[in-house]
């Protein structure tokens, strides 16, 4: 089975990655080693949190009716009859017209079910005048109010993040299965390209940023990346180089040239390797259009496109939700990081959903993204641009003072 | 000197960070391992990029003068001479009516200043009809059109990220010098504090989650982060533990509670360390205000707030820009990822900016952020929420609907 040659971003993303086969493999990490990567099983709390009615505030701990018509004239006098620490269990309960000191974090009494804020208070001693009622459960973390015993905290499929983390090291969860991370192999192909390093070498050949750049933006995102090297514009070289480190990876990506010729032999090399091969030829976005996209014995192999520009945004927009399926996360698919407004229009390439590389400012509280000069060709344009704005296909363009979607392509914006 | 005990943020970033003195210890790095580090020496280019006249498509390398006047009825005839392959030098020049085939990333011939993309022409053995006009420099990139030899591509403060790896690559860059990352040493204290995968405990105990998230999360932003481990709610115990690891980090960060008496014996505790001692105590934000600024010895310790939420909004807003400006980054304020729209009113809080947790959600091609339950206590919230808006001080809130800027927690948002 075959797919259309050239397709859409979206019927790339219905068509072929739903297509791709998940990860099994799993491993289990101690939580606190467990950022970045997917949850393999869900983790549901074993206890409620706090686990106790907890103190908001620094104040008095009372019975709430106790306080009813309270105010700075005609406060309500209690007695208070202890203390209680952070991290102590109090020994009493507090009876009518009584109240225990609480520290902001500590746990409230038996009888207690509200805490008067110190700064609503006079101390007298042994009692304290309570200016202000509270209702039951004011300034009080109730026991299971935060997460309950039972709840789902983590599910399988999603990818563990520093507030995670937090969550599950205070129900005490000390390991986590986990799927194991994509390994992706990189090769770079063209006659033109040499080694970054290289001595000498004449004008028109070039250096290859490519594998180095995408191997080291993938690192960064936690995936395990190596270079596997160069390869010069031939099916027979191509096909035993893929060949060669094929069972090492769960993707293989063939960063190519886009001329005509060069295509054509990247798409048979991937096609002598095995079934079904390449299934989409080109993308209608614009950078990024040569970009192939095959499957051969069940592991993705994705030909990106040459020029570093288009190499990125393919890189950004097809790649990395393929590796981020690969290794089981529910929420594959990329997200804007807001909404930006545009300082001038920008016209549409009919027929092709636009990248356009944008820088963004921030003006009176607004966040202006301007759009780049559109010379994919220039590998300044990826210094430069903070991230992108998406021109649909069906569209004109879009004007100045829009608002659009904005999608960052390195973190810091 | 002593600053004023309470600040706004504003006043953190002008009055405390500007004291700080960054790191001076460069190190030298090959550049396929600089992502992340700052630049620590501006980079010139060597070179012009790309070197040559380049052309941008498949087609024909010609004089543009020759194709004036030329349609699909009165196509202009030229002689191809011979082809230029990509990599290759072109031995040759063009003359009048004549052409070089030339492949996308191919260097022009002498002669030629504009190229007819294949698409436009007709080709018969060794002639090609070309059916529309080319403007000099059509399909071409100059030969320092992207980059000119001797400009700034990476300056001093810069964070270098992929699109600058892509870009030095190019250019040959072998070695970088960058500044070393900052060291980060996190203490928790607190007397209900316990190890987080203690077996036994009461139910008032609280497992330690604040150290190992935040040590996690500066990890995976590149910092060099370490717990330090516990210390009891006692000047004495966190005196000594800072100084025994005081010469070993950049920062020393103290996850502490917020209850009155406790707030007290940190300050005391880091004043004992050294000069100048505590500067801030407490900033306008909420949440985030027991949130404690410290240079003792010319070293920044930040007391962070107990409270898991606030512990997370003070690192964001607060430490990470010390280390960022610590590593010597220029820019080194957070940026907002972009703009949402409120899926409801938010009333602030009078006199301190608010921070609100949001949950984002695409909607017809609009973000809108879903403002959180506001109860700072909840651990849950760092799970729920995708990141934050602010609500500055002197406004009575945000509107439903209204466009405000976003600023993701982690990435993924």
């Amino acid at each position: 089975m075959k797919f259309l040659k050239l397709a859409s971003l979206d019927q790339v993303y219905s068509e072929y990655l739903r297509r791709l086969q998940p990860i099994g493999e799993t491993l289990e990490v101690s939580t606190t080693e467990s950022l970045g990567f997917v949850c393999a099983r869900n983790v549901i709390a074993s206890q409620d949190l706090p686990g106790f009615n907890k103190s908001l505030v620094d104040g008095y701990a009372v019975r709430s009716k106790d306080t009813t018509g309270a105010s700075a004239n005609f406060p309500v006098m209690l007695r208070v009859v202890f203390e209680v620490k952070v991290g102590e269990e109090p020994s009493k309960a507090i009876n009518e017209n009584e109240a225990a000191w609480v520290a902001t974090g500590a746990m409230l009494p038996e009888g207690a079910d509200a805490v008067v804020m110190v700064e609503h208070t006079q101390r007298f001693n042994e009692y304290v005048e309570v200016m202000k009622p509270v209702a039951i459960g004011e300034n009080v973390l109730r026991t299971d109010e935060d997460v309950r015993k039972g709840q789902l905290v983590l599910a399988e499929g999603e990818r563990i993040h520093p507030g995670h983390l937090q969550l599950l090291l205070q129900l005490g969860v000390e390991r986590l299965k986990v799927f194991r991370r994509a390994r992706v192999g990189v090769i770079s192909t063209g006659d033109e390209i040499v080694e970054p390093f290289v001595k000498e070498k004449s004008a028109v050949q070039v250096r290859d940023s490519n594998s180095y750049g995408l191997v080291g933006w993938l690192k960064s995102l936690g995936f395990e990346a190596s270079r596997v090297g160069l390869c010069k514009d031939s099916e027979d070289e191509l096909f035993r180089t893929l060949r060669s480190c094929f069972d090492e990876y769960d993707v293989l990506v063939v960063s190519g040239g886009s001329s005509i010729g060069v295509r054509d032999f990247t798409e048979a090399a991937i096609n002598r390797l095995g079934k079904p091969g390449v299934l989409f030829h080109g993308i209608l976005i614009q950078p990024g259009k040569p970009t192939v996209l095959a499957i051969v014995n069940d592991k993705p192999v994705v030909g990106l496109p040459g020029n570093p520009v288009s190499f990125t945004i393919s890189a950004k927009f097809v790649l990395i939700p393929i590796l981020r399926k690969l290794e089981n996360e529910k929420d594959f698919l990329f997200k804007p990081s807001g909404m930006v407004k545009l300082t001038r229009n920008v016209s549409s390439r009919q027929g092709r959903e636009q990248f356009v590389r944008v820088k963004l400012l921030v003006r009176n509280g607004q966040v202006w993204a301007e759009p780049l000069e559109s010379e994919t060709a220039r590998v300044f344009n990826l210094v430069e641009a903070h991230g992108v704005i998406r021109v649909p296909s069906d569209v004109e363009g879009l004007c100045e003072g829009e608002l659009t979607e904005f999608y960052s392509l390195w973190s810091g914006w």
